[in-house]
């Protein structure tokens, strides 16, 4: 065990922050930290929009529908980008570009670019006694939110990341057992996985009926029936083709 | 700063590894670390797959064209995945969770879910002295592995993580200047964007130029030009979509 395997393993999301901002130095060191991740291929494939307009942040927090998006030490938006990498290129060879830039293979690649930025971030973070959330529900509003960033062709927003000093400490909620996410050489029998999951579904209706507030009946499966029940963002699909990703 | 910031700034990928395996413990506190990463909506929707069968890896390091995906200390592989949550679901719940389960949000959530859990994987693996290397290279042939890992439906391989004992000492290579990156409150103006990738590939050059080994004459617009005009990978958007993602 070392310090940066003790700031992982302790990670919770914070979800109320105190008013203080972070200071110029701590961002720079955050941004830093996420620009060091790996990325496929030297693209480069993602952007960071610090949020610091208030306006700004009061439209994300009524798109998100949570007060942390307002109310945090600084925000962060992040940005799935092949557009710097077209900057470039003359109309001929932007057009000989099209057919990578359009299909799911380079949608994945910036995604996963922007997500490993990001979680460098998050944990860099952390590592300095910060707190963080990630914010998927501004995507409860895609094109609002692309609008008021103003994002160009080949830049899609997909995520927020709240960071702030911490102003409640909640509890660490359980995970699914490492024998359900890891296995070896292949994956899973079915059987085997309903039996994991059976399993885990007991140990969360414990917990939500232990926890200390907002106290429920409910399991982890009941939960994800529940979520994938209510048909949710499916105007991301149009979003994501409009701005010339995963178009074939 | 402190010593988790020191490990991320300090990354590299690392593509020569030791013949001398991670040890179990290791390997756990690697998937404890994955596994404690921020997940959207509670779905923990990714799978990491140890690859240890050597024919396994042997063909993996076929496919992607790398000998350190068959030398390593470990080998990862990610996986978005969406099953385990429709495991408890009879045929009606199953019915209506598909079209969540088949649209783009859902493929950004367990992409993104994925990458965040590789990430802190590939840091905790840095803070303990190991290099890493992700393998995005799997996707040149994503059938045949999905085959070799007899991936069920809503499971898809992503990309790999070579892990081990560095066995070569890389330089850092340049990245985008910070300014091309982060931007606050707006997207950045192309005029300001071109200015600043230009100044990149001034400073690409002169490292191609200079560095000590596979010098070339190269800057990293051109790079990108000549990377994206070959249509790459373009299986992936069937593969994804055979798997039962991004179908709508």
């Amino acid at each position: 065990m070392n310090e940066t395997i003790d700031t992982i393993l302790n990670h919770r999301s914070i979800r109320k922050f105190t008013k203080q901002p972070l200071s110029d130095e701590q961002i720079n060191t955050i941004i830093e930290a996420a620009h060091s991740a790996s990325t496929s291929s030297y693209m480069m494939a993602y952007s960071i929009i610090g949020v610091t307009d208030l306006e700004k942040k009061s439209q994300l927090a009524e798109i998100t529908n949570q007060p942390y998006v307002k109310e945090n030490g600084h925000l962060l938006l992040f940005c799935a980008d092949l557009r710097r990498n077209t900057l470039s290129a003359d109309n001929q060879a932007y057009e000989q570009m099209k057919t990578n830039l359009e299909n799911t293979e380079h949608l994945l690649v910036a995604t996963i670019d922007a997500a490993l930025a990001a979680q460098n971030a998050a944990i860099a973070a952390e590592s300095m006694g910060l707190g963080i959330c990630y914010i998927g529900s501004i995507r409860n509003n895609i094109h609002k939110v692309d609008e008021l960033f103003h994002l160009p062709n080949h830049v899609i927003a997909l995520f927020g990341l709240a960071i702030g000093f911490p102003a409640h400490e909640p509890d660490q909620k359980p995970r699914l057992p490492q024998k359900a996410v890891y296995f070896n050489d292949n994956y899973m029998e079915d059987e085997e996985m309903k039996s994991s999951i059976q399993q885990f579904d007991r140990t969360i209706e414990a917990y939500y009926q232990q926890r200390s507030t907002n106290q429920r009946l409910d399991s982890w499966s009941n939960q994800m029936i529940r979520k994938f029940s209510t048909p949710k963002r499916l105007d991301v699909t149009d979003y994501v083709k409009k701005k010339g990703f995963n178009k074939k």
